[in-house]
């Protein structure tokens, strides 16, 4: 008997999401098994009111399944949707739409929450002998889903953060006066994406000069010591903060430090990390300093991704519809770092229990004992992850992406 | 009599000012009336203190013009500094050095600013009798410049705008909640770059959906109106805002309505326009919003610089010492545009009083009505500056950037 696939992404954005979207489907279209392929708008939220859409329409051609490669976000929606644990009404509910489409088939692509909803569903659906795969697709920019060597999103993350670190170093090198720029960067659990900005030294350039992550307290009297000490040295200084950087009792940095104050609403003063360092700075060192908030940008800039990335969040898609068709359930599908020379990764998967809900952190001794700096086994671990420029479809000098046929489909019942 | 050639560039950074540096020494090494090529480091402030490099030992093959091409910022330093009006001790002491180092013609690439320095210098040469030649080389990523059609630098960062909002508006639009998104973008005076994010919509993307230019007084109460209404049809509104919007009287909005508000140091919130707009909308219209400021990544990112930018960049440099052998001073080298289809440009010159000092504003009739957004006389302008990828180094998977020999020349008196 024929059974349909539905695919569905969750969570933050990552300019690598679409890949695996196009990997699942391009798996599943090549599958006899496979009748019709659907996708979810955003997410379990769109599922739960219908939102159904046939990925058949939407990609078509080969230049399709590229052209959705080379679109950053999600081209189905997300959702920050948490689905209570079970016993809920939705999980009947749900349910009841799988059996109106025939599927056999979930794929939910998304991150530590979504893989939570892997979890869940592939439970429930055990638990009443209902014969639906389940399979989590991982993403997301911050690399912290257990389970797997790296995350897709991740590498071209990591690219852009390096390559705007090593730019930028440039621009704020060219005058004489001594200066102190501050880059805030994603990662409000983990430092991997901040641990990227050491990148940017593999060319040649001396920046980063300081690098923060949240694995490792901070301390802003420390911070003010060290930071004179390599202004001695270094006449434009360069640092990669963590917006998620703590402080000793556990509180965010930019968070304790600005309770209370009012912007000119009443407010409360929402700035981040990179503000917070750039007022200690000024008021400290008294020296020029600017802090540049690499914001959403870092996770949507798909026009320098890496070649890598892309294909192995694409070839990590297909891995996870094959597990599905070979019988897995409440599995993830993640990567496996064969070795570094060369690069070789294999498709493997994992338990998703033992991925969902948790945290993958920098180990602590990737971290250097003076607490500001990341150790060579972090850049051997990070350097493959940002190799390669993928093929790109410019138009009028600007990136094309795929736009998707939004015609919701009738219910079958 | 052989003369030697002096080099420096001033003002803030874009990623195209090296390209005009590279244009002008190829023309000077290929001249044979040049005999010696320096570079002033940190321009004018640099050749007061004797700070002369020899170019030719830093640029020797085609693979260094190259990459003197894709490096941003300045190789030589920029400086900020405005020579005083004639009559002042500097002039004899800028003459001085001219002699020592035998200077016939001197090249100094910036913005109006820095065209103030062409402008006293040539006048300063001329009225002592002197046959130095001064030229200026323009560029601005604010493409503020009268006198030339557009200024080398604008294009790229033009590119990066466009592209980050495109990219940006589809990471905006993946949740179903309503949204607004806020760009602040470069350009105290004059709105050119906040114009460029209309280019956003070329490959069908429906963003920007709001460009406030600071060429229109801004009314908060007016913004706030149009926003509701353009909200009603759009779900995900980006704006573009220019970090110089003022009001009606004059002064800059941002500052305005923050003044006497202190940060955490007591210093003066120095918040910008996104921040301010970002409690706008959140305090009236109580949706999610997110502000993103470009900040230093726009005019820094040369890894998706316009091949048409840094082609005209290197163009206008090669013309300007052209001009100068051919006997011309008190001038800048400029881009004539001669047609938008095909796209064609000719090289020639504009006195230097004509520019210097003066800033060009986005024309009244470039803007609609409604004074938030662009007309399509502005798209028909900024399309092609934005067109081609250069060549570019990339190892490692991050671009390769050009190192000078900064080996100070010793005096020759």
């Amino acid at each position: 008997m024929f059974q349909n696939v539905l695919i569905g992404q969750s969570g933050g954005p990552t300019v690598a999401i679409n890949a695996s979207l196009a990997g699942a489907v391009m798996q599943a279209m090549n599958d006899p098994k496979i009748k019709e392929i659907y996708g979810t708008r955003n997410g379990i939220q769109g599922l739960l009111n219908r939102r159904i859409i046939d990925l058949k329409q939407s990609i078509k051609t080969e230049n399709d399944i590229q052209l959705l490669k080379e679109t950053p976000a999600m081209a189905l929606g997300s959702c920050r949707f948490k689905l209570p644990a079970y016993p809920s009404d939705l999980y009947a509910e749900i349910l009841k739409v799988f059996k109106e489409y025939n599927i056999g088939y979930f794929f939910y692509i998304g991150g530590n929450d979504s893989m939570d909803t892997v979890k869940e569903l592939s439970s429930y659906f055990s638990s009443i002998g209902e014969d639906i795969k389940v399979v989590g697709i991982p993403k997301t920019i911050d690399n912290d889903l257990c389970g797997t060597d790296h995350t897709p999103g991740f590498g071209s993350a990591a690219k852009f953060i390096a390559t705007s670190v090593a730019e930028v170093t440039y621009d704020s090198s060219v005058y004489s006066t001594p200066s102190v720029t501050i880059f805030e960067i994603m990662g409000r659990n983990a430092g991997w994406l901040t641990a990227a900005a050491s990148l940017a030294r593999l060319n040649g350039c001396s920046a980063p000069h300081m690098i923060y992550l949240p694995e490792t307290a901070f301390d802003v009297e420390q911070f003010v010591t060290d930071l004179k000490n390599v202004s001695k040295k270094v006449r434009h200084v360069v640092i990669a903060a963590s917006e998620g950087l703590k402080l000793k009792d556990g509180t965010y940095v930019a968070e304790s430090e600005q309770s209370g104050k009012t912007d000119v609403f009443g407010h409360k003063y929402l700035s981040g990390i990179g503000k917070y360092l750039e007022n200690v700075v000024m008021e400290r060192l008294n020296c020029k300093v600017r802090s540049i908030n690499l914001n959403v940008l870092q996770r949507s800039a798909s026009h320098i991704s890496s070649a890598t990335d892309i294909n192995e969040a694409f070839e990590v898609g297909e891995a996870a519809v094959r597990f599905a068709l070979a019988g897995k359930t409440g599995i993830v599908a993640i990567i496996k770092r064969i070795s570094n020379n060369p690069y070789t990764v294999k498709y493997d998967y994992c338990d998703v229990n033992e991925i969902a809900n948790y945290v993958k952190f920098v180990p602590e001794n990737w971290i250097t004992p003076n607490g500001y700096d990341i150790t060579d086994k972090m850049i051997q671990y990070l350097k493959p992850l940002i190799i390669g420029e993928p093929a790109r479809h410019i138009k009028n000098g600007l990136p094309e992406f795929i736009r998707f046929d939004f015609k919701l489909l009738r219910s079958s019942v």
